[in-house]
């Protein structure tokens, strides 16, 4: 029979749905064969109060604005959660048990497949981040009174990425945000750094400024006084620090080493031990649906301008877009990771400080607020140089794992930035942008195709990534002509053409210099969509001219040159003759054009390539 | 006329030291027309102090074992750090004047193509890490005296991998590390979150255990009682933060916003109103001698041995091959985080736990810590899930700026790992690690062949990757096979073939099971040298058969498919037909053997497109 909980329930009840949730994990691991069901039961006490008493939550309306928000940074704790959403009814019995088979939505780490899921996590240090996201959002953005709950594992207090989301969190006054920390003492190999020295926890929460609440994790009453004292702190984000058992409940399991990550040795004798399968259900108590999201103005799309032939940075058009992107769309918001000046963040930040976000020298905590913001519909758009991606590359992998739509501009790319040496230059983000699933890379060349493929980017679903360039480079297209993802430009195309030139960005007027020099007709390609890359176009080229050049300001692994050889891969396509120029040798400082020539991508190495390939041996 | 300074220079020829760097900092920027000089300048006093009375260093032999270590960990601060080898006489004032020009040693960002610079810097966040290696190989491994010195930015403490290394040096007693701050209040776009509130700072670094010392860095006795404070503490790392002014003795930009990273407006009168080129030569206090770095024994190296046919993980092999490697080479150090159980590195530190490093759930400190210990000449390897690595993604493209000697390993590789999910598969690895300057890349799908792979990693330059497979795999190559880094196997090769599938790791094993099932001759290559690949026998494969299959459990941008496109890509080798196979969507949880068959990198898809390609339609 089943009994109904609310909030008015009584600690016993409490307790008995803690060893409900503990009896669930312990059955789904056990149906599946693999899972965390230590790492679930050191938690459930800590669950069962916020599912009954404190998480204000539409079971039925995953996606309504006033719901509180619940992430699971400890996502191996995946069976807690699933048995939270059946005891909460948005799951049954034959779906629990299903529990990371073939085509079930319960996977072994949280993924948005299930609807209750809003980001996934299981690299250890994000769920964390990503609440501070969602409360930046609750408090700047939409301006309502939810709150955001993230449970934690004590392990991944390691992480640099958790010290970065504590001090945006505090340096914001988050008191939206609660962060529940499973103290159980033991990692997957063992035991912690600090095992249940509960105070060096609370001594560092507590120096970056939250307030700190100690509490034995498995005392229902004890847990419910810290959740009321955590909701009711005003100016700063609470955290409450629960001492906890892994194993709770189950002697063969309980506090002991090598139980992690594994079902339990005899889960049916587990199940009697904790008393047995309950069928408790939880009434949760419905959000207070006062008040609309708070929103602000759109108005009508003006895109900056550039006259042909006039030297403008991409990076200074990506600022200029933005800004007027944000007049058109009212969601649009801007993250920065304190190089605003140098990305051309900047002038948005002038124009619209409400919807700018100062993430300071915190790449990583950058794309998670990113990604929590766009749980909430919000059209964030971040940035920071191309190579400091590379900052952030885990989060950038689970945000597609988490179906985020984000977008994300490196300046600065490669070579030819100059000077300031190899330290400062995106020489492997096209790679690393590439090999993320579902994402879209683009490279412009000029300041107006730039500002149409940043417009483009606002309704791009998935990680959209765009590349910019330092210095000066010529506007080459006219004002208002269009780009689309996924096209190209063929320049100089002519029926007689002996070779073509695939180029992005810096070296496509790299291409269009050597063209120039050569003395057969050769076509330049401006592939400023990398990915999707257009393969007609250069599936034609092939055919037309049968030879390639490949040429980017980027190491030769993975980037522009693999993607066009890609278009050959598809096992039927004769593929052509090509060769790639990229940066081969450590860059060191140097000015632009002299990075450019020692790397072999300038208009002097593309014609001696060509050359090479056609064996005229005959320019001017 | 040259004065010379020693440890006994008074407090008034020290600050003539901090004016001498600044004036230096001041010139350099001029003369190169780009540099950070203001953030050289708030730093002078500072650092005067400690080359003059602390610092333990033969500039004439920066090798030796005795040495104390400076790390920048602000390498925008370079015009510092190279007025001070001016006045230490490592370089002449006319090298000086040559910074940031084509061929200078005077990177923009400091890297070791200076000798007397140990790690690159110039990705904030960094510096410090790596000495915490140091600081490391200095208690533990080398067991020397020396001491390691950081000079930190107040912007950089913004990154999590700040964090980590605080919580490490802690957790770890390094007395051995001071950390200096050069808390000028000002990063690059604007005042940090902080500015002057060196409290802040303190409380940080003293919940986390650190003994803090505050200080007005520009008064140069106050400083000298830091340093002596900080060098005297026991048990615990010191850190000074220092209350500077950003540019400190030029009223056009002293404490100025808008003043970072560009010359002076007006170089000459600066130097000027610093009182003038100054010429101060410091003789930098030799280290004591005193003492050998300790040695580990090294023995006989006997590799593990397994028979055909039995199933064995290659994580299991690269666990025993590691054990064994450590009985062999002395030298040999092995870092883990938190998941030595998985990744099979307990076995190494169980037999010796003086030369295992856990590192906790923190990856970045991780790399860096190894960065530190082959600084000395240690050889260490690291060891995470493939997935995992991304998050230190950062960390080993600087380590190729470095010219570090890295060995990493990557387990649960792929959707192979079965039930877990996207969150825990390996899915980018093999792209973003090809795209790091001299790479090496390693994917073996037996046992033997791994062992074999282990050790050969051991004298390898750069940054070398091998992935291996959560699953056992059959052991198809006999014990003692040899495998050497560039290498490939081509297993069932005849004239008569008509296709090459090539394949690496798990996929070798499935390819293996489509060529038999084949009604005409395939080739399989097992192609476990990723980067550098086996181009002889790729380009024979392509010869004798014309149509290529790659086969790779990784997403289809970069990995196997493209570094064997790569092959075809100099513009002359008439390139074959080719299909990719690769993991295209989005996993969620399933068996292994479903996993494979989903993504379509199982026997069945090869055999699919092997007809296809061949278009003979007629399988058993």
């Amino acid at each position: 029979m089943t009994t109904t909980m609310r909030a008015d329930a009584d600690l016993g009840t409490l307790a008995e749905l803690g060893q409900q949730l503990r009896v669930d994990a312990v059955r789904v691991a056990a149906a599946a064969g693999s899972g965390h069901p230590t790492s679930a039961m050191s938690a459930a006490d800590l669950m069962a109060v916020l599912l009954v008493r404190y998480l204000r939550y539409d079971v039925g309306d995953p996606g309504e604005s006033h719901n509180d928000h619940l992430v699971f940074s400890k996502g191996h704790a995946s069976p807690l959660m699933y048995a939270m959403l059946r005891a909460a009814g948005a799951i049954d019995e034959r779906e629990l048990l299903g529990y990371r088979r073939l085509g079930s939505r319960l996977e072994g780490h949280p993924t948005p497949r299930l609807p209750w899921v809003e980001v996934a996590t299981g690299s250890l240090g994000q769920g964390l981040p990503v609440g501070v996201g969602l409360a930046l959002a609750g408090a700047r953005l939409d301006r309502l009174p939810y709150r955001v709950w993230v449970l934690c594992g004590d392990s991944e207090l390691a992480e640099g990425s958790i010290w970065e989301a504590v001090e945006h969190a505090a340096g914001n006054g988050l008191d939206n945000l609660t962060v529940v920390v499973d103290v159980n003492r033991l990692g997957q190999r063992g035991p912690t750094r600090h095992g249940w020295d509960l105070d060096a926890y609370a001594r560092r929460f507590g120096a970056f400024g939250w307030h700190t609440i100690t509490v034995d994790g498995h005392d229902v009453a004890a847990v419910d006084r810290a959740y009321a004292e955590a909701t009711a702190e005003h100016g700063r984000p609470s955290v409450v620090l629960a001492r906890t058992r892994k194993g709770r409940g189950v002697p063969d399991v309980e506090d002991r080493e090598g139980k992690h990550g594994k079902p339990l040795p005899d889960a049916d004798g587990a199940v009697r031990h904790l008393g047995g399968v309950r069928d408790l259900s939880v009434q949760v108590t419905l959000p207070d649906r006062g008040g609309q999201p708070h929103r602000f103005p759109s108005g009508p799309l003006e895109l900056p301008r550039y006259d042909v032939g006039d030297q403008v940075a991409t990076r200074t058009a990506y600022g200029q877009a933005l800004a007027a992107l944000g007049v058109a769309r009212g969601q649009v918001v801007v993250l920065d990771g304190e190089v605003a000046d140098s990305t051309r963040t900047a002038w948005f930040a002038e124009k619209f400080p409400d919807r700018f976000f100062e993430c300071y020298i915190a790449e990583q905590q950058m794309v998670a607020a990113a990604v929590g913001m766009q749980i909430r519909g919000w059209i964030p758009y971040a940035a920071t140089f191309a190579a400091f991606w590379s900052r952030a590359y885990d989060f950038v992998r689970m945000a597609a794992v988490s179906r985020a739509d984000l977008r994300l501009c490196g300046s600065h790319a490669g070579v030819a930035i100059g000077p300031d040496g190899p330290s400062q230059m995106g020489l492997e983000d096209l790679a690393a942008f590439r090999a993320v699933h579902g994402s879209t890379v683009l490279y412009p060349c000029d300041a107006n195709q730039t500002v149409q493929l940043v417009a483009a980017m606002a309704d791009r679903a998935g990680v959209s990534y765009l590349r910019t360039s330092r210095g000066d480079t010529p506007v080459i297209y006219p004002p208002g002509e269009q780009f689309s993802v996924g096209g190209n430009r063929a320049l100089h195309a002519t029926a007689d053409d002996q070779l073509t030139i695939v180029a992005a960005g810096v070296t496509v007027h790299e291409a269009l210099t050597a063209a120039d020099r050569l003395r057969f007709p050769a076509r330049v390609i401006d592939a400023y969509s990398i990915k999707p890359i257009d393969a007609a176009t250069l599936r034609a080229a092939a055919r037309d001219t049968g030879h390639l050049i490949t040429v980017e300001d980027h190491w030769p692994e993975g980037g522009l040159g693999d993607a066009v050889l890609d278009v050959f891969a598809d096992g039927s396509t004769p593929p052509p003759l090509l060769r790639k120029l990229a940066v081969h040798g450590m860059p060191a400082s140097a000015t632009p054009e002299q990075q450019l020539h020692a790397a072999g991508i300038d208009a002097d190495a593309i014609v001696a390539a060509a050359q090479a390939m056609i064996r005229t041996g005959d320019t001017p």
